[in-house]
């Protein structure tokens, strides 16, 4: 009993559905959450360009009776940068239908009384202006880009490793992505990094 | 049957060993091989200081019997800088006594005809010159510290993705150590990072 469909595959399934052509059981779909870059936008130069049929496939689905919300993994900028750069490029989407890690992980850091000490893009700062940051008890990763350098990983360490029991949040899984100028390390492998060194005492 | 007995313990084992004052079982022993940083000196500013007895205890190791060889998995400089070091804080030493990790790299990937891409420090780097490192087929890492930036970890990861079979060499394993300024990571948890893309395609 599909209710929502989640879409993670391209502009060629989404403008089909919003064609209107559906089978019976798409036709019990309550709603869709859609996949962002890779399945509306490619990521690239200038911050990348729509995939063809996308802008108007979003169009449809919002002129249908379905409910439609964003969901992404970007943590290099807020939520109202990230909208903003989609509007542009002419999406129909305002910030509250996006869902994206560092609001919901601001969510659980106050649900839990934790101040976090961040390892995270500039342009994702100001997620966490309502947080708490002083005298950290854990440690936010996200894409940090260039901001992953030797003393910013040293310092998120020394963080962790004062800590009695250590807390580390990561705003991502994924271990690499493209871009215009090649492949790039994601936050997944900067996590691994931070979780190593738990494995066993200084060696 | 210990003929020869690996030391990572303290100096007053060492110097307790050097007094001539042996056991039985001990006096069957042909040569010994000792760590160095912690066991000989502390590392910290200005290179470090020799841990208090250490010095006369190498210098009775030499006028004993015993063959006497060192073991380090220092990968910051050279063996020639890290032995002027060592000399310059009273250790009779040479060369040639001391093994570290990069002439027995250098050996496996001459014997294996491989060409390393280096992310090692930039004091290491003359250790590798007898290498061809024109068209790598492998990469090789070592406590590179603020080398181990996000530009320098995305080259390393992009020679490693464009290899059939990649090949990593780690020229250690150690997670983190101290240093007078605080605890640092080690290359072990960049080795871990740059294993970790290969657990799944891209994610």
């Amino acid at each position: 009993m599909p209710h929502i469909a989640s879409l993670c595959a391209n502009s060629h399934r989404l403008y089909t559905m919003a064609d209107h052509k559906w089978t019976g059981s798409v036709k019990s779909l309550k709603g869709v959450i859609l996949d962002m870059c890779g399945v509306l936008y490619d990521s690239g130069e200038g911050g990348g360009v729509p995939i063809s049929g996308s802008v108007e496939a979003v169009k449809r689905l919002k002129e249908s009776d379905l409910q439609l919300r964003f969901c992404t993994n970007e943590t290099q900028a807020t939520r109202e940068k990230f909208v903003a750069k989609l509007q542009r490029m002419g999406f129909e989407l305002s910030v509250s239908e996006v869902f994206s890690p560092a609001p919901a992980a601001v969510s659980i850091l106050k649900e839990r009384g934790l101040k976090p000490h961040l390892l995270v893009h500039d342009d994702l700062v100001p997620e966490f202006d309502s947080v708490d940051k002083m005298n950290p008890n854990c440690v936010v990763i996200g894409d940090a880009a260039d901001k992953f350098s030797y003393k910013n990983l040293n310092d998120a360490f020394q963080v962790l490793i004062g800590m009695e029991k250590p807390v580390l949040f990561s705003l991502g899984r994924g271990r690499y992505y493209k871009e215009t100028d090649g492949l790039k390390l994601d936050v997944g492998v900067y996590m691994k990094a931070l979780e190593t060194w738990q494995l066993t005492t200084c060696s």
